[in-house]
């Protein structure tokens, strides 16, 4: 083995990024490659044909979830697991996803070219279906492989092109004969995973790496108002029942209160006034809540929180508010020995870090569950993604990379 | 001439209005008889027939007015002129303008049947089509009154029927042989009208009459806050630039202002938050607003306050607010001595009052044009109108009946 230590080889990575960026390119600079079509095998072969030309061991499981492991002096030690995915949005970008994967692959090349013995196995997985555009539910391979099984009901799903799920899972696991077929879910040491950050924290502060402590949790609420249509012209405000003077209220109460909170999110991104005439107080005032947090406790004071202003606020002016919780995902706290370790790692690479939570769902959520697991954040150009103008500025890229590296080199002794 | 006072016979008010309400009656108890049809020209013709049995001129002009007078003492003299209209909304009530209409000929009525001689003659005026269901504009017969022609373009308006206004003015003209058709507008002394309110304030003060003291000005602005869609979890506040924020903070303050103003109205009877996703800080928020009140300078003040508290809200939102008024009606303030006059006149009657100002538009609007005007307003159950449900309690219509009486004995003179 060689003395030299590894390092990534930025122009290597960056090609790469070009060359897989390629398949499914859309006129406007982005990527079309949603999750099992023709593209998504297209460029599982590809990164399946790079690693079986490294000597890396290349299968699949049940969820067509893909791994290429780099073998460890110690084969009795679970592998530390990197990863992330392929697919993208209809609409997506070159990065969502690609970045960590194809980092992941420059971290087992970097090993490979220095010579660097770990003494676990390190293993990357391209997990399938992250995006959860064309099939529901998203982060279908993570969550199979936390799970050790595929839900029986997928299979029979179908997305908006016709095509059944279970089918297409099928035709791509066919499409790649030569990795061996593995059982879904295996022991594993820890989790790492490099992704973009889809937010503007680390771009407006400077930033190239963000060490993600956690991924948020989301809480949808469906909000009725309900008051009694009247006679804009005719009816005085004392005899009104206008939801929308509720729903005004409540909402800029709370957005006082979450604008003090660092932590929590609220998001009104639906809103309609029924019947929606407009010279009548209307007699209701649908609306919706996308409520975020990273603590579990917090996020249920929240959402009591928000109970009890629309209460206020709907007895104030005479009317009745109801709220339906529609959508309910836990936050998760990554572990704290790995969030230190992915600060210390880009600490050594030389990048300036900061401490931040995801507001986005990722596949780390579901293998938090198996094993300690953090994840990196390198910044994206005005926050933007899931749209075809999603940019990572090379360096950042490479940066992560690197902290990826250092993290991995310190993972996987 | 009889030496006994004229007095309202409620009996025969009370069933003329039921005989009335069967022309065009719905089975949920209302009325459907939109302007020009060939209900409303029933209608018409039992009220013709009445006059001309009792002796009454019948007239009618190219708008389809149709005038009922009894002559007074002196021919020279401009007539006082009473009016209202007989044509409904689709789902309409029994007494929004039918009740003005018979209780005007109630008057003419007593005053007959007293044997009592004005020095004016009284006049009759059934407006044509003042609720604009079926045609625009609403109030075209007081409209073409007081400008003394019908608008060019009207008469090639066509109905969702598919009739056209022109056709179905001549038909309706058409169908009443027997009066005389006159000139479009006459010289007037004066005008009254009673109607229903519309709206709470009597019912729920436990009044019988309203003096009404002029008619609110209408403007309705749409309004469009701009600022930067973003994802629901990844953005924090201080990165945000929502519309929902600076629109909440807007209407609240506005709704807050407003209720400290007796006479302002503001409505918010439509909102929406585009593009309207359920995870995502919209990129704007499109609203609008009736604003409404009796006094033009103040109508204009709110605006400009409505402008600024936009402007403010969207600043500290960073968002950026613009507003462009889409209707426009000036209020109108009816003549102090006629409201005077009422006020007497329901005092002389028996019959507990206050002064309002009407928050629907109505034919004594454009007749306040010509000649000093007011209006006589009773209570509807609930402020309901528009409505199959529309209910005026008898008493109530009779009292209104009784103060016209009063104040056509006083404005006749």
């Amino acid at each position: 083995m060689s003395a030299a230590p590894p390092r990534i080889d930025a122009d290597r990575l960056l090609k790469r990024l070009d060359a897989f960026a390629a398949v499914g390119a859309t006129p406007r600079g982005g990527v079309d490659r949603q999750a099992l079509t023709v593209g998504d095998r297209e460029v599982r072969a590809m990164l399946a044909g790079l690693g079986v030309a490294r000597g890396f061991t290349v299968e699949q499981d049940a969820a067509a979830n893909l791994f290429l492991r780099r073998s460890g002096t110690d084969g009795a030690l679970p592998p530390l697991l990197l990863g992330s995915h392929l697919d993208t949005q209809p609409t997506g970008g070159r990065f969502d996803g690609a970045l960590g994967v194809l980092a992941g692959f420059e971290v087992l090349e970097a090993l490979e070219d220095a010579g660097v013995a770990t003494r676990r196995a390190v293993e990357l997985a391209v997990w399938t279906n992250e995006e959860g555009s064309r099939f529901l539910p998203g982060c279908l391979g993570s969550q199979a492989f936390a799970a050790g099984a595929l839900s029986p009901e997928w299979a029979g799903r179908h997305g908006p092109d016709g095509a059944r799920l279970g089918d297409e899972l099928a035709a791509t696991l066919d499409a790649l004969p030569g990795a061996a077929l593995r059982p879904l879910g295996r022991p594993i040491s820890a989790y790492l995973e490099l992704h973009i950050e889809q937010g503007p924290v680390l771009e407006r502060e400077g930033l190239a790496i963000g060490a993600v402590t956690g991924i948020q949790g989301t809480r949808w609420l469906e909000v009725t108002i309900t008051g009694a249509a009247a006679h804009a012209g005719t009816t005085p405000p004392a005899y009104r029942r206008d939801p929308m003077v509720a729903a005004a209220a409540a909402l800029h109460r709370l957005a006082g209160v979450m604008a003090r909170d660092g932590l929590a999110r609220l998001t009104v991104g639906r809103i309609r006034a029924e019947p929606g005439s407009i010279n009548a107080v209307p007699e209701r005032v649908v609306l919706t809540l996308d409520l975020r947090h990273p603590d579990a406790e917090a996020l249920d004071a929240i959402e009591r929180m928000v109970r009890e202003e629309l209460g206020q606020a709907a007895t104030e002016a005479r009317c009745e508010a109801s709220a339906t919780v529609v959508f309910d995902m836990a936050p998760v706290a990554f572990d704290a020995a790995m969030v230190a370790l992915v600060e210390a790692s880009a600490a050594v690479a030389g990048h300036a870090s900061r401490r931040l939570v995801s507001g986005a769902f990722h596949d780390a959520l579901f293998l938090a569950r198996l094993a300690p697991a953090a994840m990196i954040f390198v910044p994206c150009r005005d926050g933007i993604s899931h749209n075809e103008a999603e940019f990572v500025e090379p360096r950042f890229a490479v940066a992560g990379a690197e902290t990826l590296l250092e993290a991995t080199l310190r993972a996987a002794v």
